[in-house]
């Protein structure tokens, strides 16, 4: 749990397999100092553990879910369906095909139940802790303005090395 | 319901627009006199009365699960994380992904949770059946003899018109 | 523009075709009573209003984007490289390849800029005023009420047919 | 084979290449204490050898079959069509085509002859021999008490890990 | 059967919905004037019949086996296993997935055991007559002599219609 | 080129990058003991010497095209093209795609053009050398024979080590 | 044929049933007055004719090539390998496989032959005429000019109905 | 940059690591000696840098744009939409799904802006440096010589080792 505060970011992931991957979630709230809580719960395995901690997160405090799973990655809707709370998903890289089953898997929801579902491996797992500061931010205008300055810097850094002389 | 006794096999479905599909499993039930239930429950919009269903079957003297779903299809998962019986998955046909969506979601279940998946659609809906008189047939004669007969009947069939003259 | 009030929600749409689709989240939003404007954008033919919508949608008093397009769908990823807001994708069903092309060109955004992707079609506009209204309501307690109310009546829905007499 | 019993399940490869796959099934029916045998056969190079084994498989004692294969995966098709006897089908990754192909050629069976379909790789593996341990579980009470055990000692394992302090 | 004499080729295929797709070959082999015999069979619902059929072939006086199926389809696969005759496979289009089911369950044959594979649906069903011609054509130049007829005709009708006054 | 007589068959690849792969056509061709070529010859880079080589092979005494290509794999089609000789096409593994690229681009041939498509990779290679002796073999009994031995070789092999003690 | 001149763009497709796909090719250039030529011609049917347009194409004044095919499409390819000219490929969409078929026919060329692929069906039809006027508006500015103010109406088009009132 | 002249061909890739793929562009760039000058710009980090290099591009001398990005890629079309000029797009091979998210999101644009597309990774770098020059050579036969000389040289050099003894 990050020491900045009662929790404001849930991220759950359904295996410590999964770990190397949601690290890029993590410390991006830590760069964006968003306090969290990182939980290992499974759709499957703990079905129960899982619905509790969506059902009780709102009271808690917690305003955003980023659910990691693979394959039948089951994790984001299962959470999605007991809360109202913004439930991001991510979907991990699979050995045998790529994530594309992660990926439909959390993003194909059904009308009525969203996961707002973003790129397979890293890249997701660091835009969801993005598009978590950005929903935040929308109440919190010192979290927006570092999204702002995230922004601001990573253009900066792309244009500080946008010649080549090759 | 069936009246032909105690249900055996609970067919479950994810919203009743799959009911044309899940019909092929009904009607195959019927045939091999099966006592069988139907509940519409949503893994998404009714999470606990869908884990309740799951979890209170065996006492209820169910024996097989048949769950058809469509897109992130994450209803015979979660049944199947909360009942030790047998789960059989039928992935609905999808106007926009043709219904590969609904057979990863259901298919590539992690290690320790599994789902017995079918064909996409109707064909699917109907194996889901035999599968499950197969599974009760194990310890009931007189169902496997229904299996083998509709086995025996289906490959008269094709070879009473096996030539064709053309 | 509905009549309730200063936009929240910018719903932009690449062609006038994407309508019947995007028609869902309009349905929603209203449902919701979420003040939106509708616009009709694209992120290839008008790249400059594109980004002008993009950059003073903030000051406008514009909380979330919902964006939707279909094949090489560039709309969404322009909108987000433009604002701080978070911006919700939703793909289009395409004649072709189904929406696959849609999905890929919205989820899998680099690191650094994330779209909230949903479903392909009606279910993701859908899903995407409902995430909009999570998102605004996480500083709104009414609006997140109303999804309350909402998941509370969809799943008493559900639960009113669930049994099927067959 | 097992040195527990009379076989009950027959665990079936295309290829002695299967078998680091197919082990992930051998394990898990011994930790189940289920009688098993292993057999390597192909539906393509051995084809009556295949349809004999099926055959004969019931009057044999055998109760599951389990078959993995890859690529043109016929093998559990072949075996399904020559027994009435639930048959679990796995598919193997494949360089090329990562396992779609395996799957397909499992999983799309026509209406009238079911292949139970787990994922591809290892965790299909492991779970098809847990999906045998539930069928043997209808008629065996002892059986179905290790499939419950095996379940809450893996959502234990899941629970004791559940709380990352990052 | 075509009347002009002993069988040369045998067109076998799953279902008689297959029939549509499969009369572009009987066409071609009509119009080719090479004597064929169409069979209906099942490699899952008649085992016993096809791999008899396919292993008196030869001695029947058969060249070339066309074998059309769809889904998991393993006709062809299976003929392929019981006769040293040349095999040629052709996918049906199906409604869920296109064909591609079809396709990979066909043509992704492990190494000994090789099936001729056309294109999904009539175009493929077409093409496997002219090569069934081409293979008889290797031994009988009036055969092949046809063949060069055919492709020169079609050669001449594309020219006929090439320049287009648009 | 063989030194067992005049080649009937004739290999050719659009890359010696495809040599590794086509080998197992040529070990199979040689146990065979089919006297063949083996030509490097591209579609696209060496168009002319492509039709050249199509157009006399007939009369070089060539019998069975094998041709291997990957990505937008034209060659087996451009031979097709211009020879009435059954052409068998080898799509090879890709690291993009995996292969998809070269199998469509192969298989799917118009009406009219047939390809013979085997499996990607090595094991389509082996199959395309089998399959070209299925065809001489029609007319030469010798090499008939030497197919049926190597199936029954190959069955005996996989039957003496069919039973795994595990 | 156009009328205003001496051929610049020469369109083939593989087929006369391609053509009300590539009719918004034709639209195009008419609408640029750029002249062209309209020719029917197989790949795989006539290849001896394609190679020839593509090798005479230069010095009759053809300065690009649009091919549209379907399928396993050579024809751009063919094309490209016998002409230094740029080649435009048009992927035509297809009833099985939606057209992926076709795009990876036409796209995966192999380095040094290029073929510039648009969108599959008619999207990509129109912008192949586009690309081919961006091409020679190169050399004479009139026609850079008639580009400039396509892409200036087509964005005034979108901005005259950018406001949606709903 | 090059140092043989004023720019004609601007390379845009979105990222550093997209480099040594690009790499084989800027090589047949040199090889052309074509003038070129090579920026890293990300339509989603840099938008207005990046669509302010598209506007000022023609007056700069700039003819052809060649942009190669991954995943979500939308750096292609977003120049497209800002420049009258030719834009040449080459997919990124990506590690979840090989390449085809890039493909799709580069070759599936709308009609009206049209970026042509070339095969995914270094031989479609490669070919979009061949296909400037064949751009450029359209105005200019020196160019057009290079690339015809490049095309005969190719075309030696694999008949050069067209005979394989093996």
């Amino acid at each position: 749990m990050s020491e900045t505060g009662k929790p404001q970011v849930c991220i759950v992931m359904g295996s410590t397999s999964d770990l190397p991957t949601m690290e890029a979630a993590i410390d991006m709230l830590k760069e964006f100092e968003i306090p969290y809580t990182v939980r290992v719960l499974s759709a499957h395995r703990t079905p129960n553990e899982t619905l509790k901690l969506a059902e009780e997160a709102r009271e808690n405090g917690i305003q955003v879910f980023i659910a990691g799973a693979g394959g039948a990655a089951h994790l984001a809707g299962v959470i999605a369906s007991s809360t109202p709370l913004p439930v991001i998903g991510v979907p991990m890289q699979t050995s045998a095909l790529g994530g594309l089953d992660s990926l439909l898997s959390i993003v194909q929801m059904p009308g009525g139940i969203p996961v707002a579902t973003t790129a397979i491996g890293k890249a997701g797992a660091k835009n969801a802790a993005i598009l978590a500061a950005q929903m935040i931010g929308l109440a919190d205008p010192a979290v927006m303005k570092k999204v702002e300055d995230f922004k601001q810097a990573q253009a900066e850094k792309v244009l500080a090395n946008s010649y080549l002389d090759l």
